[in-house]
């Protein structure tokens, strides 16, 4: 059995919000002190970390002064070899974006946020990022009266082309990966989904620019199946970054360890990460509890890191049982790769079939053996 | 005040089986006899409706011979004058579809799925059907290792694919519309809300052919807003068709009548139709509770459209009332249309504005005399 | 038509806390300056409220010397004439309750959680308060390794019954009201709902002491029906104080504005507690919107009142419309209040009924004809 | 590693419902032939099962004749030695329920209900019963107007009650375990939570006869922890029965495999029943999949006992490993069970602690590491 240790070659990456977060919550104030983002990067070295990612405030955590803390955070990244692959631009915390950024009802703020999100993309081309996260969390609304839903979507789409015309003019090579969350902290937020997310694209004018940084708690908020919503993104071409965490169902955003919500999911979530083509950072954006001390931040982040490699192992054994390869043979789960029609068949050809339904009605699926072999994998009992 | 008597230029209609739903559910049997659809199309006809819609298998409530109950069915239309905007083809009761049609592991099955929808589709197109919907209510899964979902997406595409080729070479002038649905009766379906199949859409080969048939209640059980829903499929231009009902939150699809679930939501639902640019069919898709005898079918039945009417004219008066109009103002709803860069204006001139966030941050968006105004509205106060 | 101005006889409240919130989430930061409580009372008394409430802390908001800030309290309460009907604890914001108070793992913070309660009851009685409140949003955990649940039933036991103990012993005419919520900030918190805290409560040394502070929002964030709960409560003698707010559905606490949730359900609510023999305050538990200014503020306190008086009104008027007496009759709503055996009959006799359910199912119960004429009332269309 | 084959002293125990489930749904019609109850006793029989429970109307699935089915069912039950623990009536399927049984707004049918019952409740002793489940699945309503809820917790207890005195005065060693679900099939149904069944037992007469079965999925269908919700079960000494499945959050109620929903909520709580002291039978209560053969049945049936005992090999190692016992006492989870007084010790003692609280607030809980630890217990790689 491995050890688990996690390499660069895992490519692992951590918000420093993540490991950062002070524990403050709508019902308390926070239980740790602020930590200095040169610290963390350090730290996550340590721990096997390939990379942190970052809002442009994060950087201002214990420093306030832009240019320094930029210059230390660079420093800390040269000494300890960590990559940023993914920024992003805060456009939630301040109060001047209550009603949003790119698609608030005051067009001086509309205004305000361009400038600070292009801003950023100067900062993240300049460190070498490839992804550059876009999460609305303040586009949307508490009542329908307040917010004219389709007006929000043409603003959101004029502020998105600009930029990426912003990216194009200065050579960045950045591509955009679009956040879906379905509510909180609006109400609802716009593009709550990963399938919402995926159409607005289709309507953007550089839409092959623009992808998707799903977060498994976000969907599972909406009580959506986040391996189902992984596999269309892929499917569309279009993950270009990923948020593991864990979530308890329906409810407010928990940002729990990887593997500490539906540990099922998790599973069969590495298994598609790990056999369906993507080749992105594996990002953790989680909150370490509130209960716990500056040294227990640490334990969470690595918790993170082993359980997807305890997962990973996992699904490779999965794959290469002789029976789990037999069961899924006999729930034809392969045959669904064959296309309806043969090659050079034409729908006239369909109509020839001697097929009787009621007959054909019978046969069994033997999904339920399937998923046992797969639950026993996860268990670790076979 | 009106009667809020509906009229055929208000072009309600119904699903065959949503008043001949015998009311048997998961843990009972039928309340009520079977339905002849030719009395549903008169009793429909005589309360006001405009047309009927049905899956292939509906017609045969009553008359097992499919031509004859074709015939009889026609001859209800021709007597009554309804219409048949929409027609769609049932992949969910015969236990083949156990798995699915379109998407079933069981090629076989698949084929067969595709020539049950290409023999409605001539009927649909003979009954002058405008919109052809796709409900895939069995396209999914109760476990991630029963269904490589990209493989699902590919025939998925296939099936539709083919599809919309056949009715371009017949000449048939139908649009396809997807029902999207988040489970039920699958433990999870694909395509599971308006934004994956808006994303899904913009795979096909002919796009423009498919839009969406979203239904109140699928949104609301995964707890999603249905107004910014459809204001994303209209921004779109995705909604071809929609399906009225009411629903409690996630849980079981409840099929209530339109108005008897969220009652706020379905007022700004019908404000929105009435003021979207939305010109297609108000279809009702809601069951008629377990509880009512056959004539309390009748009596939901014109439930639906009289609340339909009633918001209808409350929407009006919202829109004119010079307090909302004020109010929408000061909340600056209307600026949201306006774009973020002036004409002739470019990226770099926005860096001049002369804005400090701490200032701005101060305005209020006074939404809660907006949101009060509209609820006022609605319980008919002002 | 009223003109729905409030008036102390009304008996409407709010907590200090409410009005008073500076519109901190967690993801953003205050949007509003702090809120001197003398303002609120002032301002609550101006538009008609009949008391306030708060925590301990709430005191502390914008005068942190304590005995200060109780005189300048009181000399408002004065002169305003607003009551304290109600007063509670904060266990929840101090880092030091960050795993529960009563039921925190650490005993030294369960000891402090208890000389913290036990100063505030104190100043609740000499304020004239009746009830007090017990929310225990932090007694919960997120993960079923960290907490013996058992346990933690045992020392919340252990100190209600400690605290009720004191009560008698220094003659406050106070009673306790516990305040279920399924989650958040906890990720589980214990008695999550109306149900939870009547099962506990029956277990307490002097339980008649103990009723229910129940929360729209928090039923809701179940989606469990809050008129059932309230009904429950009353039918079990323990709905001694009610927090009035709104919610849509399943998702983080909204704390909305009471009628902006879920508009049919508070009709509902009004009806049952203005007819269901509930004499207590009706007491606003929301919050202000974070997009709204500090004159905002006071529209929705207003907003609260007046959405109240609206259903009131409606209840009135529904409850006196022949046509839904008639429904009711029809529908065999009230034939439930006849017992099911008729005095002096014994099971046995039962047996002797010549019944044939065949038949008997047929019977209809047209409550689709009722449900729209609630939905019309509600509507203001008849 | 054990082979985890089920013995007649593990006490599973399987509805004849379960396995007999023709598995027909809202939106399709059987794809299973009816199973003959005979067969399924031997078949448990085989597996390993301890027992069978049924609805009265079970026992009719293939033998119409009530006489005749009890008659072969009874042999069986002597042939292989399956015990019927538990017994309970359908007050559910046939459409005379359609408004529900005990609290039916029709009195005649409280009445039929209450007889049905009865007769079952002879049954029941005469095959050893201990255990008598009442499911009010139909005691509920969709609309607020329908149903004067607090009339219908009268007629509940009414009911309730008059059924305990019966048993009573039969000398029938037979207890009743009330079963709570959120809905389906009513929109609400009465006494939706573990809680609020609790809550009601409080009110009846004989309220120490009356105890809970709960269901893993009903609870999770509110998005309610079910191990709190067995715990505090447990604690108020109400766990007579309990129903073993799977679930997937809130949505339709799915009677997954044990184990196949919330595999970590299904860790702990084998966990918390094989050391909380409950002893009585580990009853399924779950569907084979739709998509499933009559031989996939027997592997379903396979499955739950299989993965009970897995999880039950894990949760002794889980406790008897050292690591865990020194991360529980790190995080104070034993503490918890100390009182919080001292003995002896009085309320004014409490004020003489020394303790600060910002300094307290600093100590960690490090849940972090504990669930950690515990996640990988389940997962077998400790």
């Amino acid at each position: 059995m491995s050890d688990y240790a996690p390499q660069p070659a895992d490519k692992f990456t951590f918000g420093l919000w993540t490991v950062g977060w002070p524990a403050n919550d709508p019902f308390g104030v926070a239980t740790r002190p602020p930590l200095d983002p040169v610290e963390s990067v350090h730290r996550l070295a340590e721990l096997g970390a390939y990379g942190v990612t970052f809002h442009d405030d994060d950087l201002l955590a214990t420093e306030p002064d832009r240019d320094k803390a930029i210059e230390r955070f660079r420093k800390a990244l040269a000494e300890t070899g960590l990559k940023v692959p993914m920024a992003t631009t805060n456009l939630f915390t301040h109060p001047v974006f209550k009603d949003g950024g790119l698609t608030s009802n005051d067009r001086d703020v509309r205004r305000y946020a361009l400038r600070k999100v292009r801003r950023n993309l100067d900062l993240a081309a300049e460190l070498g990022a490839e992804t550059y996260v876009v999460w609305g969390g303040r586009e949307g609304a508490e009542s329908d009266a307040a917010k004219d839903v389709r007006a929000a979507l043409d603003r959101y789409k004029e502020g998105l082309d600009l930029l990426a015309d912003y990216v194009v003019e200065k050579g960045y090579s950045l591509r955009f990966a679009l956040e879906p969350k379905p509510n909180e902290p609006r109400g609802d937020i716009l593009l709550p989904t990963i399938g919402h997310a995926l159409g607005f694209i289709s309507q953007l004018s550089r839409s092959e620019m623009f992808g998707l940084n799903p977060e498994v708690g976000h969907e599972q908020m909406a009580g959506l199946n986040f391996v189902h919503g992984i596999s269309q993104a892929l499917w569309q071409g279009k993950l270009f970054h990923i948020d593991l965490n864990g979530q308890h169902g329906p409810k407010y955003d928990q940002d729990l360890i990887f593997g500490h919500g539906d540990t099922k999911s998790a599973f069969f979530l590495v298994d598609l990460l790990e056999n369906g083509g993507y080749e992105g950072p594996r990002h953790f954006d989680y909150k370490p509890l509130r209960t716990e001390d500056p040294a227990d931040v640490w334990v969470s982040a690595a918790a993170n890191m082993r359980t997807y490699l305890i997962l990973k192992e996992k699904s490779a054994k999965f794959r290469s049982d002789p029976e789990v390869v037999e069961a899924l043979a006999a729930s034809r789960v392969p045959d669904l790769s064959t296309p309806t029609l043969a090659p050079g068949e034409t729908f006239d050809d369909v109509l020839k079939d001697d097929f009787d339904p009621d007959t054909a009605a019978q046969r069994g699926y033997h999904f339920t053996r399937l998923n046992q072999l797969a639950l026993e994998h996860l268990l670790g009992v076979r």
